[in-house]
C-alpha cells in the first residue's frame, strides 16, 4: 500500500480460478497494477469437487479465500464484484458495483458452467457440479433420497428414490458415480432400519461408445472393472431423450428416480460476449499463439473461456486444470516481458497426463504413457492432489479426512443443510399442519 | 433388524439435540423400541456454533448424522421429519411425511429458537443463532460486510459497512463479540487494500445491568477486560428501540449499521402446543420431579423444551447444554425403570460450573466456586468442549483447526456462498447488465 503504483500499467484479471489466480501469482510484486474480480470471495479446487457432492469433503477443505491466498502481493487488489460489460474502446470493465477499472492488460480467465444442449428445462432436476452450490446441492438430493426412502412404505416408491442417475461418462461423471456407490455400499450400510443402502441402483449414462474417451482403451477396460465391481451400470451408446422430476430417458429404457446428476457438456462464460469476440459452438474465444484475442493484443483469454489449438494439433486443449493453469503462467510472463520490452515466446502446453479416481481407493493414470491403475494408481492421485492444493492447512486436513475415510469408510460431511423437500424451511408446525389438512381435505 | 420388537414399549424421542439423543443413548439396545425424529438429519454441537458464524470451524465439524451417532443401537431407528400434531388421547404423533408414530412413552425435547420479544420484523435485519443455517447466514453477512467496504469509496457508508452490532450479552453474545473483534483485528488484517479492517467497531449491547449475569462479578469483571483489550465497545442498561437496514438505536443512540447479530431471548418451540399444555412465559413446558408433564405421566419434556425447578430453588433450570443432557439420561433411565417397575427417583440437576470464551485465547470459567480465566481458563474451555464434541473423528479435527488458528490467527473457512448482495445468484450477466442501465436511467 505504500508503494506508489498509479503510474504502472494495470492490469486486470477477471476470474480466479486455476488460470487468473496462475497470472496474478506471476505478477505479485511486480512492476504493474493488478485488480483481480471474482463473483466469488473463494478459489475453488475444482477436481475435487466431487468430493463435497458425495460428502467426503467440506466446501472449506477446497476452497480459499482469494485475498488471503495473495495477502503477500502488495500491487495486487481483490474484489468480489461481478462483471456488466467490458469497453474495449476505452479500455473499461464495468462492475456490478458501479466502480470501473480501467486496463492496460485485460485477463479473460472466466472458466465455464455445465451446457444442456438448448434443455435449460433439465437443469432443475438434473443439477451439473461447478460450484459449492452445486456440490451443496447434489449432496442435498442424494442424502435426502436415502432418508425419504426410509420412511416410504410404497416399494416401487421406494426403488425409484433409490435409484441414482448420472449423465455423462467423463472424469467428474465417473467419479461421481463411483462415489454415490461407494456411500451406499460401505458408508451407509449400518445407518437405517427400514431399506439397504446397498439396494441403490447407481446408473452412468453416455451417448458416447465408451467411458473415459480420452483415456486409452486399455485404462478404460479397468475403470469400467473397477465401476462393475462398486456396482455401478454403465449404458454407453445412450443419449439421453428426457429428464423429468420422477424419470428419465435413455437409449431406449425409462428408469423411474427422483436424482439425476449432469456431468455430460460446459459452455463458456459470457465473456466473449463482453468483448464482442466470435466464439466456438461452446462460447470459448479463439486465441493466437499468445493467448490473445483477436485485433486486441491487449486483451488475453485463458483456461476453459478460450480456444488454443496447438500448432499441428486437431483440436482445442481441453478444459482442465492443468492446461488453464500453464496458460495463466505464461499470459503472466508474457505481459511482463511486453512491459520490458523483452523477445515474447509463444504458448507450448505441456501434458503431464491425466487421471480420475474411482470410489474410495482405486485409480486410473495415464502419466505421458506410463499407466497406473487400481490402489497404485489411487495413491499417486492422491499425492497429486494434495501436493495441488492450495495452503498447507487445507492440505493436511485432507489428508487426515481421507486417512479417516479410507480407514473407517465413515463420511464426516453427511449434513443435509437447507430445503430438502422433507421438512419447508420457511414454515413454522402450523403451518404444516393446516398444508396437512389442506391435503387430507383434497386427497 | 433381525431381533423382534414389535411387542416392546415404543418410545418416541422428539429431537435430537442433547436432550433426546442422551435418552436415546441410554436406550440404545435396551428392552424397548424406539423412534428418533428430528427435523434435520444431524446432531449439532451448538456451543461451538459461534465459531461456524465466524469462520473458524466448518459445519461439518460440529455437527454429525443422527442415524450414524445412533448406528450401533439396533432398537433405535431415526426419521428425518418434522411434527404436524400429537394426539395425546390416541397417543399417537403425526409427521409431515404422513407416517403416524403410536407412542407408549414421549419424550419431548425440541429445543427453542430465537425470540424477538414481539418484534419479529426484527428476524430479517437482525438474524439469530441456533442452527447451521443461522450459523452460514451471520458469517455470510460479516466477510460480505468487509467486502463491501473495501468497495466503498463514500467514507461514512465505509464506517457504517464497518460496524458490527451484537444485540445481548450472555454466553453467545460475548462469544460472538469476541471472534468478530478477532477477525478484524488479526486474521484479516494483511487482506484487504483500501480498507484497514481494524478500524472495524465491534459493539456489544444489553439491556441489563451488566455482562453475562450468570457469572460471579469477579468473573464478569474479567470478562470486561479481555473484550476490552480486543476492541470491544460494551454498552449496558442500553435497551435496543429500533433495528433497520441501516442502523440500530439503542438507549440513547444511533448507530449507522449493516451488520446486527440476534443474541437476545429464546422462545421454546411449539411442543407446548402439541400436547395442549399451558407454558410459560417462553414457550416452556412445566414438569414435575420425574419431567414428566401434568396430567400425562407418559409424556417427558426436556432441555430447553422444559421448564424445571428444582426444590427450593427460585428460579427454572437454565436453557444449556448440560441441563439438557443430564434430563435426557434421567429420562432414559425412568423409562427403564418404569417398564422394569423399578423403584423411581427424581430429577437432580448438578451444576458442573460456566464458562464462556472470549477471542483467541482467552476465557472465563466458573467451576463450583473454582474460577478460572485468561489463557488457563481458555485452556480448561478446549478441553472441555473437545472433549464433549461427538465422535472421534471431529474431535481430531477441531483440536487440529484450533491448533493451526491459534498458532497462525488465519481462518480456514472464510467462505461467502450464496446470495451476498454483492453478486446476485440467480441473475446471469446479461440481467445484471440490464439492471445497470436500468438504474443508470431511473438516477
Amino acid at each position: 500500500m505504500e508503494q506508489d503504483l498509479s503510474n504502472k500499467p494495470h492490469v486486470v484479471i477477471i476470474g480466479a480460478g486455476f488460470g487468473g489466480l496462475s497470472t496474478a501469482k506471476i505478477l505479485a510484486n511486480k512492476g504493474v497494477r493488478v485488480s483481480v474480480i471474482d463473483k466469488h470471495n473463494h478459489h475453488l479446487f475444482q477436481p475435487l469437487l466431487y468430493q463435497v457432492a458425495t460428502a467426503a469433503l467440506t466446501a472449506a477443505e477446497i476452497a480459499s479465500p482469494i485475498r488471503h491466498i495473495l495477502r503477500k502481493a502488495k500491487n495486487i487488489a481483490v474484489y468480489m464484484n461481478k462483471i456488466v460489460e467490458v469497453d474495449t474502446n476505452k479500455k473499461i470493465v464495468r462492475s456490478r458495483s458501479g466502480r470501473e477499472f480501467k486496463y492496460d492488460y485485460l485477463v479473460l480467465a472466466t472458466g465455464a458452467r455445465h451446457s444442456y444442449f438448448g434443455k435449460d428445462e433439465w437443469e432443475e432436476v438434473a443439477p451439473g457440479l461447478k460450484s459449492i452450490e452445486d456440490a451443496r446441492e447434489i449432496r442435498k438430493r442424494v442424502l435426502t433420497a436415502f432418508e425419504k426412502a426410509e420412511m416410504e412404505d410404497d416399494l416401487e416408491k421406494r426403488a425409484a428414490l433409490l435409484n441414482f442417475v448420472v449423465v455423462g461418462a467423463g472424469p467428474t461423471g465417473v467419479e461421481l458415480a463411483g462415489a454415490i456407490a461407494e456411500l451406499a455400499n460401505y458408508t451407509l450400510t449400518e445407518d437405517f432400519e427400514h431399506i439397504k443402502p446397498s439396494d441403490a441402483r447407481i446408473i452412468l449414462v453416455d451417448a458416447g461408445p465408451r467411458i473415459l474417451p480420452s483415456f486409452d482403451e486399455k485404462l478404460c477396460a479397468k475403470a469400467i472393472d473397477h465401476l462393475t465391481t462398486l456396482g455401478v451400470d454403465i449404458h454407453v451408446n445412450s443419449m439421453v431423450k428426457d429428464i423429468t422430476e420422477d424419470h428419465v430417458t435413455f437409449g431406449e429404457q425409462t428408469v423411474a428416480t427422483r436424482t439425476v446428476i449432469w456431468a455430460a457438456g460446459v459452455q463458456a462464460s459470457s465473456a466473449g460476449k463482453w468483448i464482442g469476440a466470435e466464439t466456438d459452438r461452446t462460447g470459448r474465444v479463439p486465441v493466437d499463439a499468445h493467448l490473445c484475442v483477436q485485433d486486441h493484443p491487449e486483451i488475453y483469454a485463458i483456461g476453459d473461456t478460450a480456444s488454443h489449438t496447438p500448432e499441428g494439433a486437431e483440436r482445442p486443449l481441453p478444459g482442465i486444470a492443468p492446461v488453464a493453469k500453464q496458460m495463466g503462467e505464461f499470459v503472466g510472463k508474457d505481459i511482463l516481458k511486453r512491459i520490458d520490452e523483452r523477445k515474447r515466446s509463444t504458448f507450448k502446453y505441456k501434458d503431464l497426463g491425466t487421471m480420475a479416481t474411482i470410489g474410495r481407493n482405486r485409480a486410473i493414470a495415464d502419466l505421458r504413457g506410463f499407466k497406473l491403475s487400481g490402489f497404485t494408481g489411487w495413491i499417486l492421485w492422491c499425492i497429486a492432489h494434495v501436493y495441488f492444493l492450495v495452503g498447507f492447512r487445507n492440505r493436511l486436513v485432507v489428508c487426515l479426512q481421507w486417512f479417516f475415510s479410507y480407514m473407517t469408510y465413515h463420511r464426516g460431511v453427511r449434513l443435509i443443510i437447507g430445503e430438502s423437500g422433507i421438512v419447508p424451511d420457511d414454515k413454522d408446525a402450523e403451518d404444516v399442519k393446516k398444508e396437512a389438512k389442506k391435503d387430507e381435505k383434497a386427497a
